[in-house]
């Protein structure tokens, strides 16, 4: 038996997409999706309600910050993750590599694990394959990700071998301290950086281990937008046309769609919320920043061709001013509308995958947002 | 034609408290009620549709904040508060009076009005009868407020009788000034401190000016539980029974009731909010400090006796973690509950009215809450 499994309903004739449902324990979700980012059990300013409310399917959340705070012993207590925040609906958690390379300070890395300083402590913590997983199986998400070393763009091609090595070998441990096989779905990492001979080799090593799903890590990590699309165009015909693909980290509504037409399935960034917060808008022209002076008197809608609760019944001037004031439901009508934003954008391009035109699509949505201009930045 | 109007149902047989209705151009509310604050056109970290839940029935909005942040010439551009901030129910403003005496520094009153300096910025401002009414008509809130002079607690009599007079002028100027009337009632304001002939004064001043309604100002500034109630006790009779009475700034469950029973229609205060935003929360049995480090594992709703939405689907755990993490759904969930509890007292206070025992409903809610501990305090 085995937790997770991805159903395929059709490729889109005019590229690589697929559309596909994900079963899970606590329900399905259609692909491609975007997963919206709860690092610490809640998606910042947003409450499940809000989240149902704008048909989110599956949310993501951190091993690392909840393994600090609160513990992942009191989520268990609770009943597990789902029941700690209040969502029914899947939950993926990622591993804690990524946090433990980029937010801690003086790590290590044995073949046993990464010794680590806590970013908000100081304390000295070891992370490890097993201890990835004894975590993650106690937060009880549906979808856990495999510990992994996320190494920084670029690394040296000797480093990035042996690091891919050490991550296929540290999958190996994951799987075997896996103790919750029948309600969780363990997903392996790709990595291997720009290389296609290690991305080879890692999606060799990691098919073989017969991961219920699998993702590509170490991409959206700075390096150029092409980058990341030719190693998409080389690492997803390496895995299984019967499980479901994540990449890892990716948001922008651009890589959304080249991701899609290159075979990703799933998706996570904290993107969208993060700009919310600083008052920046995803709309279907390009993004706007609302707590502008420009929009201190301006009473139409964030997105004029948004159907969301915020542009229905709010105006950029009312937003404005809340941000300008600091008060939360500034921050809170941002977060939704962004999300709602993404959100809609997969439901569009899994419209469009049903249809065969999801390259016509990007040609359209790429204008209209203005990725096409020769100043394109920032997106 | 009025814009507001009093609907009196019944007179409580334990008590002076009177179950009303009060009709306004955006609806009607019952009474006595409890008006959530929302200061900066957004009750702190609450949608509309959050209130709406909650069977909220009117808000009120500060003049003086809305005055300098976004501009009244905004809000009125925008169509009005009520569509401004996306809130179609009842909306009283206050007159910026009592924010100008606690806020600003450096005041001057005159005849004419205060000079004073913005509490933001530094600038010079003058704000004067006209003044307070031309910004509360480009707002355009249902009920209004007369600008008054609010004296500190405690102040020696001769002051406090200048000043009573000063205000009474200062209604017949707002009167005056009132250029809405079709569609906006303004209330004037009773002050006198402590001193009962001069709630005399005041009230016989401002109820021979026929305004639709009054408040009783000057209370909770300071003064002991008792000398309140004393003050109520011989004001409210002064009042006319067929118009709606304000006792401004009080919401702690304790007055509330004391409030009802003395014959008050409409309280309002940012105590649930504020304290809320601090981890501290109104229940049944008395105050809740969630952040506290005993609920880290408390999986229990922060009011075992309440059936708001946060106390079916959140623990103390989940709430307290969010407080840890300065997570913002955290401060908007014990926002919701703390709201939730006023309302739903005022609701019971309602029903207890209706059955005539609301001094027998004081007794046990009082013992419930702990105000008959010998040692109650911090209420």
């Amino acid at each position: 038996m085995t937790a997770i499994s991805y159903e395929h309903i059709k490729t889109c004739k005019q590229s690589g997409a697929r559309l596909g449902i994900v079963h899970t324990p606590h329900g399905s979700f259609e692909t491609p999706i975007f997963m919206p980012v709860g690092t610490l059990a809640t998606v910042k300013t947003m409450s499940p309600e809000d989240l149902k409310s704008m048909n989110a399917q599956i949310i993501l959340s951190n091993t690392y910050h909840l393994w600090l705070r609160p513990g992942e012993d009191i989520i268990e207590e609770a009943g597990g993750l789902h029941k700690f925040m209040n969502w029914d609906r899947p939950i993926l958690t990622d591993s804690g590599g990524f946090q433990v390379f980029s937010l801690s300070d003086l790590r290590n890395i044995t073949e046993e694990g990464v010794h680590f300083r806590n970013h908000l402590s100081g304390e000295k913590l070891f992370l490890t394959p097993e201890k990835s997983m004894q975590v993650q199986n106690a937060l009880g998400p549906d979808i856990m990700m495999a510990f992994d070393e996320c190494p920084p763009y670029p690394a040296e091609h000797k480093y990035m071998k042996a690091s891919v090595e050490r991550t296929s070998r540290w999958a190996e441990r994951c799987l075997e301290a896996h103790s919750r096989k029948n309600d969780q779905g363990l997903f392996g990492i790709i990595q291997g950086g720009e290389y296609e001979d290690l991305r080879r080799q890692s999606a060799k090593d990691l098919v073989s281990l017969d991961f219920p799903g699998y993702a590509i890590g170490g991409l959206s990590v700075g390096e150029p937008k092409d980058v990341m699309n030719k190693v998409l165009d080389y690492t997803t015909p390496l895995l299984p046309h019967d499980k479901p693909r994540y990449l890892m980290g990716v948001g922008s509504a651009d890589s959304l769609i080249d991701g899609a037409i290159r075979g990703v399935d799933m998706f996570d960034c904290v993107l969208p919320t993060r700009i919310a917060r600083n008052g920046t808008i995803m709309t279907s022209s390009g993004r706007l920043v609302v707590r502008n002076a420009k929009y201190a008197r301006d009473f139409k809608p964030l997105d004029e061709n948004c159907d969301c609760n915020v542009c229905k019944n709010y105006s950029r001037a009312y937003i404005r001013h809340l941000i300008k004031c600091n008060e939360t439901l500034g921050l809170r009508l941002c977060s939704y509308h962004n999300l709602y934003f993404l959100l809609t954008l997969m439901e569009n391009v899994r419209q469009a995958i049903r249809e065969d035109r999801l390259l016509d699509f990007r040609e359209e949505f790429f204008e209209a947002y203005g990725f096409n201009k020769p100043n394109a930045k920032n997106f």
